[in-house]
């Protein structure tokens, strides 16, 4: 019994402190602000092993704020909130903090005098009466040094029938609220937390999100719980998905070790689709591919009209692969910049494979690349047939001293789904291409 | 007495109706995305005259979004949420709002035949059984069409002991929220908000931001009140800049009225950077003019890579104006697809005005173009140097008939920033050029 307490109390999951972030201010609900605050908060409490349960953003409304507060601090243990300790009249937080704990307020001698130092050093005159505010804090409350600004945040405790909340007031000037919580306050949640979290993130191009879900099935992706520490999720970022794999274990190692080994996994089960980590986008893993292999590469570009140029040379430096192409979205721009023949786009019609091999093969002949594609399809939303509809593409990879390949595909969607779709598939072949290469040369 | 009464009753602020935007998705609380979505619907809600009181982002947890949704009901009429409705199995939001309501769940058949045929379009095969929930509705939901995507939202009366709510529920993806909320949801709002507001959005192209607060500065630009009726914003939507008027009467005719009148006055002080209104972007503009004008046009493009071509072929119908060009990435493939001299090359360097002279008058002379802009420059954040820094950018204008033009500005900022800014200058180019054959011709 004694050992299997020990080996219950070691791998089970360690009991997660919720916290929730509430942001104070009528431009955030009126949407004149984006709420990068909260996100930012988000993301820190995640990362220190915390539960973040719930975000709000309430306008300033004296009655809504203490209201929120009070329903927050029975519900979970850390509330961490920004906004409304400013100078005007709209900035409530104190007052509603001290209300709400029914205590005073009280003025801290140290930061006025701060405050009034800044004020004349910047605007060289006194400091308005009305200022004083925000060297008001409620009595009993902990003052919380704020590195880069004159006004502190501060921390209470609100104390409710069920729970106890720990409750951190900063600006919302987001580099003062990062300033404060870095130094102030994720030191003390850190000791405060028991577990630690570690997240692998994979990047995938080239299956649909259900697909992705059917993969990753029997490892329950979609946030249930895998194992009791561990969390698979994944989310589109058109055209990629982006999975992630979140564990979670007493300490950092235990959490890595897990994550990592569920990761493995989870590449394995999306194959060649499973292309990097956190922060590389396919782009710039196919323009290093294309460096790695020292392939020049053209286009010869259709329905895309210059979207698969233009992602080839976002990343700085393209020039090192990316010679050029041409964007013949019309007959006679085939025909005049690609030599492509007059007879086979009257034969095949434009959207055809043996159109894709002309317009490829064309681009190789017209530059010094190793390998060029072509591509002609139809975006949409007209110009589909029964035969060919909106989403038909055909594609045709051209090489050096290699038979051209050529196929069809189709991706029915908005035209912007189409080209998007098209231009990322093509930039596919060429991480195919590349790979070949890299594999002949070991 | 009465007739001030009277007075104060036809000047006052219409009662508004309370507002909640509720965001589902454990991605939110753990910072792991931007709220965009939150931000744009309270940004909406405003503009139809609500008051938005609170934002929530709550984890994908039944207890807590059932609790939030309740909660809310008591509090305000009407509360618009997105997220939660996806196939997979933590997609929680229709199951627990029929929990709320204490309904069943009803599946639509209307809806479930077309999750189908998307599938099978999309897949080439069966749906799996669980996708089928997204056509499941509590019993008694208004469905809401989706006219981007095949999952729709529903919108359901959420009765509590003092308050009923009206609730909306669409998918997070933005361009399906959007689509749901703008052609479903809004008009019905609008019908039952008392407040008569009036917005007239004017888009521009061509002056940065500050140009753009300057020029309206006395118009009390900025979101300060210019009269008590009427607020002046903008906000930058790269590269576009818009500004939009907003005015608030007792009833819609007043309210446009003055919009109209305080309109007149930015558009004169903005000159021809105002282009359009609300929902048509620059790119839509432009094709606008070359189609009117019936001007066919090619590119050639250095550091845009491809960009202005895919700019060009976004509208559906662009083949009516656009017959396409050369990507001349490397020098290469500006001597041998535009038939630029090597010489000129080695005299001026690719990024001259020369340069663009020749690449704008190769793909004239290689095309069936009436105009054809050439572009050339550096993109960096590499390549700059002291006589041609990072953001130098040459453009050439050649036309049939006509002289070359050639001029060069600079755009210093990011890589992304240069391209993009480069890419709708030589838009401009073309609308400028579109204008005068539409000029002559009157």
């Amino acid at each position: 019994m004694m050992l299997d307490d020990r080996n219950t109390w070691t791998y089970a999951q360690p009991p997660m402190t919720a916290a929730a972030v509430l942001s104070i201010g009528t431009e955030l609900t009126r949407g004149e602000l984006a709420n990068a605050n909260a996100r930012w908060l988000g993301e820190r409490l995640v990362e220190l092993g915390l539960d973040v349960v719930e975000h709000v953003a309430v306008a300033d409304d004296a009655e809504r704020i203490r209201g929120t507060l009070l329903r927050l601090a029975a519900e979970v243990k850390v509330i961490v909130c920004t906004g409304g300790l400013g100078p005007t009249s709209d900035d409530l937080t104190t007052a509603v903090v001290a209300d709400a704990l029914g205590v005073a307020l009280q003025r801290d001698a140290d930061t006025l005098a701060k405050l009034e130092a800044r004020f004349r050093s910047l605007r060289q005159r006194e400091m308005p009466a009305n200022n004083a505010k925000q060297a008001d804090f409620p009595k009993g409350a902990r003052i919380l040094a704020n590195g880069v600004g004159s006004a502190p945040g501060f921390s209470v405790e609100i104390k409710t029938e069920k729970n106890t909340a720990r409750a951190y007031f900063m600006p919302g000037v987001p580099r003062e609220m990062e300033n404060i919580f870095d130094l102030q306050i994720a030191p003390e949640l850190a000791k405060q937390v028991q577990a630690s979290t570690y997240q692998v993130h994979i990047r995938t191009f080239g299956l649909f999100e259900s697909l992705v879900a059917e993969r990753l099935s029997d490892l329950d992706v979609g946030g249930a719980q895998h194992d009791p520490q561990v969390t698979i999720g994944y989310r589109v970022t058109f055209p990629e998905v982006e999975v992630k794999v979140l564990a979670q274990a007493r300490d950092l190692a235990a959490a890595r070790a897990l994550a990592e080994k569920v990761a493995v996994q989870v590449r394995e089960r999306l194959g060649s689709a499973a292309y990097g980590g956190k922060g590389e986008s396919y782009v710039q893993y196919v323009a290093g591919l294309l460096r790695a292999a020292r392939l020049k590469v053209a286009v010869a570009e259709s329905c895309t009209g210059g979207l698969l140029g233009k992602l080839l040379t976002d990343p700085p430096g393209s020039s090192q692969y990316m010679l050029g192409g041409v964007i013949s979205y019309s007959n006679s721009a085939k025909i005049r910049l690609l030599g492509v023949n007059e007879q086979l786009l009257q034969t095949h019609g434009a959207v055809s494979e043996e159109v894709a091999r002309a317009m490829a093969e064309g681009a190789l002949r017209s530059t010094e690349a190793d390998a060029a594609i072509g591509v002609t399809g139809i975006a949409g939303p007209d110009g589909g047939t029964e035969q060919k509809p909106v989403g038909t593409i055909c594609f045709g990879l051209a090489r050096r001293n290699e038979p051209t390949l050529t196929f069809t595909e189709r991706f029915p969607g908005s035209r912007e789904f189409v080209r998007t779709y098209t231009a990322y598939h093509a930039l596919r072949l060429f991480a195919n291409a590349a790979k070949e290469v890299l594999d002949a040369r070991m």
